[in-house]
C-alpha cells in the first residue's frame, strides 16, 4: 500500500510594523508550508525576516505569498491593474522576499497569490495570465499553490509551472466543489474535531461533504489552514494529531 | 602608458506611477552605470522592469538605489530607524529590483545608498553597518558605491565588500573635501563646460578646485551625474563629449 | 437677453512630494474651479497647502478630489471598496482638504470625484451612494460635481445636494452623449483652436459634435480643462480667449 | 474645600485595515479623552470614524493624535521634516479626523502629538513651532497636551493656546521629573494597584515618586493611561476606581 502524504499550508508574516496577525510560532510547528506576505498586502521587510527566520528554524517551506498593492484594505479588495503593472508587482514582492530568505540560508520555494488576488484570477484570465508570467519569468521551476479548476492552474500548467492544488480545512464548500462565500451560511467552520475529520476524509478519500450533504472530489496536494481564526491553532493542532495518529505523513510539496 | 578609465553613474528610474523624473532615456545613452530605485523613495515596480530593460538595451550596469522608506519625502529626509529594520529594508529592495533585473537577463551589479540615507552613513557608525551587513547577507560579491572617507565605505570594506569611490561631477567641494551644503552658495554647478572640464581634471588628475580655489585631491572610481537638474543631460552630454575626446575609456567599474 | 455664464474646472495639486503634474500657476489663471487632489490618489499635505493658496491668490474656488487610495496607480483603477470604507475615507479626504483651504482663509466648496472612482460611479450604485452619502453627512450645502445622467448625480440630487454637471473640453463624445473610450480613436483632442470652438458650441447651444458627426445635446454648468495634457495650457488659453470675445462671463458656480 | 478633578487620556484608534490595537471599547468606558489616531502613525479612515462614534457613544472627547507619516514605524521614528512639510502634516491630519467626528455630531477637541513626534518636540524647537503653528492656523481655541516643561508647550503658551500637561500613569520618572527612557530599568510600570496609588498621590499632591525614591512635583491636568499594554486595561479600571473610591472628580479638561 502506498504511504499517504499531505501538506499542510498556513498565511504567516501578516503583520505590518507594529501590528501583529495570528500566532505565527504556534502555526510554525504545525504547518509544512508558510505563505509568507511580500509587503504589498501586509508585512514589513523586519517582520518578513523575524517570519523567514523562524520558518527555516522548524522546517517549513517559504513561499511568496503575492498580493495587491492595498495595505488599508489587507489586499481583500479587487484592484483592476494592467496585466504590465500586475506583472511588475508580482516579480518584485518575489524577489523581495527570496532577498530576505536568502539571508537566512533558505529561499522562495512556490508563490501563492493572497485574498482579492487568489480569488480574481480564479476567472480573470488577464490578471491570472499576469501572475503566471511573472512567475515563469521570475523562476520557472516554482511551482504555485491555487485553486483547482482555477483559470489561474490551468494557464500556469500550460506555462510548464508545476500546479499545486489546495483545499480549505475551514471553509464550506459548494455542491459543485467550490467554496461558499463569507457572506453565506456555512462559510466558516471552527469546531476542530469537525474540521480535523474532513481534512482526514480529504487526504484519505479526496472527498468533502459540501454544504448541503452533497459529497464532492476534491484532489488538493496541500490544505490550507488559516491563521488569524480565533480558533487557528487549536484547528491546527487537531488536524495535525488525527492524520499524524492514521500515520499519514505530514510533509511539504517541495523537497 | 595605461589607459585611463572612469565609470559615470547617474539616479534613474525615480518616478512613481503617473509621475516621472528627469529625462531616463536620455540619461541611458551616457552612462555606464544606473543607480535605479527600488520602490521605497521612488519606483514603482512597472516603472523600474522599464528601467532595467532600457538599461540592459543600452549596455548600462545595474545598481540597487535603496533609500528609506519615504515617497512624500523622496527618501531625503533622514529617518531613525533601528539596524535591524534598516538591514531588513535594505536587503527587501536588493532583492525586489534583482527579480525585476533578472526578468529582462541582467541583474543587480552594486549597491548604492540615496538621498539622506546616503548622507547619513558618511558618519553614523549604526546605520552605515547595517547597511554593509545587508549586502554582504545578500550577495558579498556586491561592490558599493559611495563617498571616499565615508564610515560607510570603511566599514564595507572591513567587511570584505568592494568599495567604490564616486565623486560628483555638479557639486562644490570645501577645502576638506566634502561637498558643500546645498544651503551653501556655490553648492551646485549648471554649466555643462566647466562641469566637463572638472570632470576631466578629477579623472586625469585626481583634482578638483574646491569653492575656496584650493586644489583638492579625489579619487573616484566613478562620477555621479545627477539626472534631474534643469541641464542634467546637457552636462552629461558635455561630460562624455570631452571625455571621448581626450580618449579617456568610459566603462562600468563592474564588468 | 440674459447673460451667459459657465464655470471651467481642472484638476489640480496633483504632484507628491518632489514629483509634479502639469503647470497649475498657468491653470490658475485661466480656470474659476480648482478641483484639488486630496493626498489619495495625489497630493502631499505641503503641496496641497501651496496650491490651496495660489488658487484663494487667484480668486479660483476649491473643491475636494476626492479618490480612492492608490498613488501607485494615481486613483485611476477600480477598487471594490465596501461602501463603509468608501464612506470614511471620501469625508477624510474632504476633511483634509478643508483643514488647509481654511488656513489660507478660505474652505472646500465643492466635491469632484477623480479618475476610477469618477467613471466608476456613473454607474455603481452602491459606491456613488456612498460618495454622496460623505458629502451630505460632511457638509449638506457642498454641492457635487459630475457627468450629466452618472447615477452619482441622480443619488446627490434625491439626497437634496445641488448637482453640477459638466463637459470635458479636450474629450470625443459618443452620439449616445458619453466619453468614448481612451482606448478608442477620437478620445483625446488636442488642438487649442477646435477644442475653443467645440466648447464655445456647448455655451452658446448646449450642443456637442460626437465622433460620428451627430449633433449631442449636453448641458453642462462646468468645463473640464485637463491640466496635464501636453497643450494643456494652450488649450486653456484659446478656451478663455474665445469665450471672452464672445462676451460670455467665466465665473465659479459657487459663489 | 475645593473639588478635586483629573481628566484620562489615552491613545486609540490605533489600528489599521485589518489590524486592531488595544481594546479601545474598554478604554472607552475607563477614560474622559481619546487621543484619536489620524492616519498618519495609525488608523484608516473606517477605523478611525467607528472610534470617534464609539467616543461619542461614551461621552469621551476627541483628540486628534497627530503624528510622523508612518506606518511601517507606528509614528515612534524621529523624521527630519522641514517645518513647513509638517506644519502641512498636521493640519491634513487634525482636519481630517475633525472631518470625521463632525459626521458622528462632535469635533477635535484638542490635540496630542504622538510617538516620536511627541518626544522630539520635548525639545527640537523647529518642529515644536511648526505643530503649534499648525494648530493656531487651524483653530487657536483648540488646546495642546503635553508634557510639562516642553518647548511644544513653551510655544504653544506664547502663540495663546491653552495648554494642558500631562503625567504618565505606567511610566517610571527620574528625579529631575522626566520619563525614564524605555532602555532603562523602572521605565514601565505594569501592576494595576501601584499604578492606581501613583496616581492617586499625583492627583492629591502633585507628587511623583522617582526611580530613586526622590519624591518629585509634577503639575498634570490629566492623566495618561497606555491602551496597549498587556496590563492596560486592568491598570485603567484600577485607577478609575481608586480616584472615583477618593471622591475624585474624572472628567475632561475640556467641556
Amino acid at each position: 500500500m502506498p504511504s499517504v502524504s499531505i501538506d499542510l499550508n498556513s498565511d504567516l508574516g501578516e503583520g505590518f510594523g507594529t501590528w501583529t496577525l495570528g500566532d505565527d510560532d504556534a502555526m510554525l510547528e504545525l504547518v509544512t508550508s508558510a505563505n509568507v506576505a511580500c509587503g504589498f498586502h501586509a508585512g514589513d521587510p523586519a517582520h518578513l525576516l523575524q517570519t523567514c527566520r523562524a520558518a527555516v528554524a522548524n522546517g517549513v517551506r517559504i513561499g511568496a505569498q503575492v498580493g495587491y498593492r492595498d495595505l488599508a484594505g489587507f489586499g481583500r479588495r479587487f484592484i483592476d491593474m494592467t496585466p504590465e503593472d500586475l506583472f511588475a508587482d508580482v516579480v518584485y514582492q518575489i524577489g523581495a522576499l527570496d532577498g530576505l530568505a536568502q539571508t537566512v540560508g533558505s529561499a522562495v520555494t512556490y508563490v501563492k497569490p493572497h485574498g482579492a488576488l487568489y480569488n480574481t484570477i480564479v476567472h480573470h484570465e488577464k490578471q491570472a495570465k499576469a501572475v503566471v508570467d511573472a512567475v515563469v519569468a521570475y523562476d520557472p521551476t516554482l511551482p504555485v499553490l491555487g485553486l483547482p479548476g482555477s483559470v489561474f492552474l490551468s494557464l500556469a500548467a500550460d506555462a510548464g509551472l508545476r500546479t499545486v492544488t489546495e483545499a480549505f480545512a475551514d471553509r464550506g464548500y459548494t455542491p459543485e466543489g467550490t467554496l461558499v462565500s463569507r457572506r453565506e451560511p456555512g462559510a466558516l467552520l471552527s469546531d476542530p474535531a469537525i474540521v480535523a475529520e474532513r481534512v482526514l476524509r480529504l487526504v484519505e478519500r479526496a472527498e468533502i461533504v459540501a454544504v448541503d450533504g452533497t459529497v464532492v472530489t476534491v484532489d488538493a496536494e496541500s490544505v490550507c489552514l488559516h491563521g488569524d481564526a480565533p480558533s487557528a491553532v487549536e484547528m491546527a493542532r487537531a488536524v495535525r494529531s488525527l492524520l499524524t495518529e492514521r500515520n499519514i505523513s505530514i510533509a511539504p510539496f517541495v523537497s
